[in-house]
């Protein structure tokens, strides 16, 4: 992976005058982007592209080239990589598709693509990729425009190109609960890398804390679960598998020829090296953020700070099936929350803070969620707020930065109900990084996940069974 | 209900000088959103409360009042309850808290508020409840400020009024993909009217479509289910029941007061009546918008077009364990796909149409998409598309108003995928109301529902089983 996250030149054959061809975008994102090397577009006719000098030929280039994507047509493929080859290049991106996962002589044009590539020292990726992206390296290479990009500790694989590329594009324009991603890689259909190969490189780079990964097959599997286990006994690796289904394998058989492999035995190899199984494309994204921005929770006890009893309830009901607790308070933590409410209201957990209101907007708010926290039973806190008119004041954020300081080994999850002023909140709260969820259930989902996580990976590496627990429910 | 949902006259027991007090802020939603008969503040020294003349009790007003809203500390309701008796007004809305919900003297002093009402007459709704909301009368009457309020063919109602007043504010705010409500009312405590007269309501509007309930509690169990089995012969009823494990139960018990109800047995008795049984808020709001927006299919055969491969292979995942089925196209829809890909590029059911971008990109979306719903073996179709700037074009609405009034009889479902471009897109297809979800999980749920619901619906009223089946999933 080395050879083709690290390059210092890059060539693009398929980077042409027109504007909207894909290597031409690819080019662009580049250059956005600020990769700090030479950049040598290659064209048979054009003298330049995008106010660069272009090269009728990879031979042609008169300076070293380290990475070339290959962005023609599927019949020029072959010997486009024969170039690529003859020039000793460290590695080629091979974005073109109509290869292994087309009928017809798609598998007969891909095998001559591995033949070229054999024994050549050369490192591929694809085909029928988009590119890849390495945010340190300034390296956004994709034909995926991306306005802008946002790095953080978080890498990012998948078979598609376009799950990646739009999933990326949906993040990176996102204006609130953002996720950084530090590296994003789509490997199409593996001719020569893999996610054997990627995880190596993610477990190597200290930056990187959790790993997301969508399959539809596994070339290796023996060697991926591996080095998942090994993986695993440092960060988090989030496995969205699909093609789980007969009607799923089949799509997937023609989307990137990959072979299916039986679900169940899968689910169980994946649980055995503390990988943790996304349900789908949000809950992926879900875990990848709780695993980014909380920490991971000591125990399962859960205390729950809400202004609508409703949501109390639907949380406690999804918190029971989850196997999580709902300790309750200590003493202090109720006299703490009983002062802000009139004397017949009762505190509990959930407690319900709604007629705290009266004590004042922030008063409601923070006191109670700073006594929740403090309690000793609570291991998690689960606020479930009214981003309402009547509820709004304007030092929201402070208050949660003041919270996660207090309490560094908590995690805080938040569900807010509301318009406008919700949609301030979630501004106001983005430096913050709390994770915030549309529904208590993926909240309570992303807990289970991280404890199930944690528990097992104690157990792998011999340490006492400690705080966590109990028994897993996955 | 008619006596609470249908004033010509209201007073406000509560409302005063100070803006941010409950009653104050309910009057003020009244005002704004142009209630057209006389409101008549109550307070005890207050001449003037938002340019309207106030009176120091009911019994002072000198014209008839109709409704009154009870927005006092506790202690007073009771005192302002026989006033409202004495007066024979219709109706009372008890907004204050404190009663049958908490431990101490609240079910006491319940049991007396249920004594003074026994026989007078007065229909009363509370307490522990915001309000209610009847859009078509200009009756915005809750203590959450609604800044604007759409009408649309649903009834929901709640058994917490934070939860109906938070989840109706988030509906209201959005700019897209904003369900209108017709009605919304929060029952609390249930003192006297309940979800039962609240369906009797709503099935004899004819401008209403589509029922929604929050339920913590059954008052009484076997009415309410006579009333469902007979409203869902008409109206599908979405029911958002918690409180479903132990933990939820207790969090219900100290929230309105509500006794558990054994949640089995619930379930299958809602099956029985053909209710629908919403997940979470989250499933209860895309449950609600599926019914109002879209079609009911005529069977179980969904076609996908995609611009993803991973996508299309996730919701045939999804698809084939919600036991819906995805039928091969016919020739013709073959053929008319096939015509805008390159001639190496399978044609299947999902479509992934990523390479017809070479054809043009409004052209890429709008005849698969034509070519799908043509076709006689789907029933509905799932667009997984790519919002971004490469696959974006000006007349995107135009496209889908197309499409559906070429087929008003098969559903479309969207997920959008992408950034600023999804943006403009959700804006632009607001109008079109195309039910657009974040994962096709969702869209495949609610297809799911609503041909369980056709399909039992069509039994009850002895009609033959015809197109719509296979047997359910449920």
């Amino acid at each position: 992976m080395r050879r083709l996250l690290e390059p210092e030149s890059i060539a693009i054959i398929g980077a042409s005058p027109s504007a909207d061809k894909p290597g031409t975008i690819l080019l662009r994102n580049l250059l956005d982007h600020g990769f700090r090397g030479p950049i040598y577009p290659i064209h048979p006719t054009a003298r330049e592209v995008l106010g660069l000098r272009a090269y009728p030929s990879i031979s042609a280039v008169p300076a070293p080239v380290d990475l070339v994507f290959v962005v023609v047509p599927r019949s020029a493929v072959a010997d486009a990589l024969r170039g690529c080859v003859a020039r000793k290049v460290k590695g080629a991106v091979i974005v073109s598709a109509g290869f292994g996962e087309v009928g017809g002589d798609g598998p007969a044009m891909e095998l001559e693509l591995r033949q070229i590539l054999a024994g050549s020292g050369v490192a591929a990726i694809g085909p029928n990729t988009i590119g890849l992206v390495h945010t340190a390296r300034r390296l956004v290479a994709s034909f995926v425009p991306f306005s802008h990009w946002t790095d953080g500790p978080v890498a990012i694989a998948a078979q598609s190109g376009n799950f990646v590329g739009s999933l990326a594009d949906e993040l990176m324009a996102r204006a609130t609960q953002r996720l950084g991603i530090r590296l994003a890689v789509a490997f199409g259909n593996k001719i020569d890398v893999d996610e054997v190969d990627f995880l190596d490189y993610a477990a190597a780079d200290p930056e990187i804390r959790v790993v997301g990964l969508h399959l539809e097959s596994l070339g290796r599997p023996r060697a991926f679960l591996d080095k998942v286990r090994q993986v695993t006994l440092d960060k988090p690796v989030i496995v969205l598998k699909t093609g789980r289904t007969h009607a799923g394998a089949m799509a997937a058989a023609s989307h990137t020829g990959a072979l299916a492999i039986e679900d169940r035995v899968l689910d169980a190899a994946l649980r055995q090296v503390n990988a943790i199984r996304a349900r789908n494309a949000e809950d992926f994204l879900a875990l990848l953020k709780a695993f980014s921005w909380a920490p991971i929770p000591k125990g399962p006890g859960v205390g729950i700070v809400t202004f609508s009893g409703a949501n109390g309830v639907m949380a406690s009901d999804d918190l029971h099936e989850a196997g999580l607790s709902l300790p309750d308070f200590a003493g202090g933590t109720v006299r703490r929350i009983a002062r802000l409410l009139p004397d017949w209201a009762p505190v509990r957990n959930p407690a319900d803070v709604w007629l705290a209101l009266g004590a004042g907007r922030r008063q409601a708010l923070e006191e109670p969620l700073l006594a929740v926290l403090d309690d000793p039973a609570v291991d998690s806190v689960l606020g479930l707020l009214l981003a309402l008119p009547n509820t709004d004041f304007p030092e929201i954020a402070a208050v949660f930065a003041g919270a996660r300081q207090r309490h560094p080994d908590k995690p805080i999850f938040l569900v807010l109900t509301g318009g406008a002023t919700k949609d301030r909140w979630l501004h106001e709260l983005e430096p913050v990084q709390i994770p915030v969820d549309a529904d208590p259930s993926a909240s309570i989902r992303a807990i289970r996940a991280m404890l199930d996580y944690a528990s097992r990976r104690q157990r792998r590496r011999g340490e006492p069974a400690g705080s966590v627990g109990p028994g897993e429910a996955g």
